[in-house]
């Protein structure tokens, strides 16, 4: 089980963990037996940027206040190619990382070969992500991880970052990688259907041996698998939990909460909902709320058609077509108003 | 799919909607076509009471403020007998209601069969809820369930009342009863260990032909399922769902959420968790943390001891017992310190 709080769980707090606040809260998942913490900021290693938002600490920094915490806990780092770099890979080597997880969109897993390679070279265990999960049909998710598998990875987690699955979804993924791989299949959640712990648990059930989730549910949008209750529900369900349940629940309300204001805490509202529902990015959001004004239409009937059109990030320009299309047919079924 | 908000949602507002409140609520979802409404005090008809709180206005004046409202949409009432009264059954039918919903705990559906009886006389709908449904095996939530059946009941719900069920249980108890019954079978979630939604979908999935939720996943302890989350769950999944979506989620995010501060909304914190792990009633909290002080004990071990004997309200006295049961234990273990 990995614990996200200090990595996806940044997303919740503008990237604004204080090193201090990173060795408390790693130090209490290490208390509390967690297999892994990720560390990086929100959009991984070499994110802190003027497009993602810039970290309260440097990478180095946060590895420095978070390494020497870990005794059992091992110490994960994440990176998209294209947004970091090797420099923050011998970065993360040096501070004492044990593993880097290369992430790439769902259908690019060929972006990160020379990652693996590098990761690999250095000692460190290299885990693949395809992010936007929900985006490709299972033999197209089961190309790709094979891809990641031939790159040298030693495990592959299928990522659903518009919480856009459902346990269904969940199920015919996973299930056909678990099947089909000869290396760990793992799986990461997010809120935006309500179904975070509900796929986390579909997901294990069809063969994943490695899962995600934030303290108190922290985690962009709305949240990841809240991973205290993720424990509980493991150990109800009879799984062989490695973290210790009462120690993650401490580390979420004693550790984490007194950190956070209410306005950080990750909520099911419309939007998110909405982002689940459609399958799409939240950077869509504000584009089209304005263009449902100006054409005069729902902006979620809008993201529900750009959902079906799979559109992806950089298509915002769509946007105003769809939104010009439905209220054109808006209009020509309306001729008795 | 019955929304609860003007029902369950009265715990998390201290029973606190004022009429007007409830009429606008109703009519956004009448105007959503939400299928039905139950409205009573949390604790159902009779309820507004120095034992279970007083509510804002009383039963008749909450009722005179939805029926009005609603078109298509059906109107519930609660009643758990011995809290309700027959007298509270003639107001219900008198100011309109459609359906009376009887609670029993899970093993008691006999103390239901003249409340039955009478509601069927009155020419309303009756239906049976099964509270506490994890804590019978689903043999004996079968027995009871056709208990109400033979009492007349056009349906039965099994109310997931501690949140404390999993995926598996709900279907082996879902699915049982909609072999079994002749009569439509449904399932009220809460979201103590976050599986409010995973567990109605695995409900439905199971057989159950009705389900009840609440805007915003109000409801008591850390709430019910988000009903507006789950009528797009069910969209996407391919369920012909009556409600309309985006109305539903107007309703959630236009009436509801105006009208309640941050500290209404339910939250899926330790206390509820633990309740959700445990599988007890949240009137055991307060106690067992005295209790947990008293012997220096962790209140959550005294909780989890507590579940596995499978008590039920009214047997707060064991609270003690188990703590120095406990506390004796760790002694016993303890002589290096």
């Amino acid at each position: 089980m990995v614990d996200m709080t200090l990595r996806d769980g940044m997303h919740a707090v503008d990237h604004q963990f204080t090193p201090q606040q990173m060795t408390d809260i790693a130090s209490a998942l290490d208390d509390a037996e967690m297999d892994v913490v990720e560390v990086s900021h929100g959009d991984g290693m070499g994110g802190s940027s003027i497009n993602y938002g810039f970290s309260a600490a440097s990478t180095g920094e946060y590895l420095d206040a978070v390494a020497p915490e870990l005794t059992d806990t091992q110490l994960s780092v994440l990176l998209l190619p294209g947004i970091g770099t090797v420099e923050e890979l011998d970065l993360a080597a040096e501070k004492g990382a044990d593993i880097c997880r290369l992430a790439t969109h769902v259908t690019e897993a060929d972006v990160s070969e020379e990652h693996f390679e590098y990761v690999t070279d250095r000692g460190l265990e290299a885990d693949g992500v395809l992010m936007l999960g929900h985006m490709a049909p299972p033999e197209t998710v089961l190309e790709q991880a094979e891809l990641m598998e031939e790159y040298g990875a030693d495990a592959v987690y299928i990522m659903d970052s518009a919480g856009a699955m459902l346990p269904s979804d969940v199920r015919d993924r996973v299930g056909l990688l678990s099947d089909e791989l000869s290396i760990d299949v793992g799986f990461h959640a997010h809120n935006n259907l309500g179904l975070g712990i509900g796929n986390t648990l579909a997901a294990l059930d069809a063969g994943a041996s490695t899962v995600d989730g934030c303290l108190r549910g922290l985690g962009a949008g709305s949240g990841n698998a809240q991973i205290e209750v993720l424990v509980g529900v493991l150990e109800k369900a009879g799984y062989d939990v490695g973290p210790e349940f009462f120690g993650v629940m401490d580390a979420a309300e004693e550790v984490l909460m007194p950190m956070l204001t209410e306005d950080t805490m990750p909520t099911l509202d419309n939007d998110s909902l909405m982002l689940g529902y459609a399958g799409v990015y939240s950077s869509f959001l504000r584009h089209t709320r304005r263009a449902g004004e100006r054409y005069d239409v729902d902006p979620r009937a809008i993201l529900t058609r750009l959902g079906e059109m799979e559109v992806v990030g950089g298509q915002e320009d769509l946007i105003t077509d769809v939104a010009s299309q439905l209220a054109d047919g808006r209009d020509a079924t309306a001729d008795d108003d």
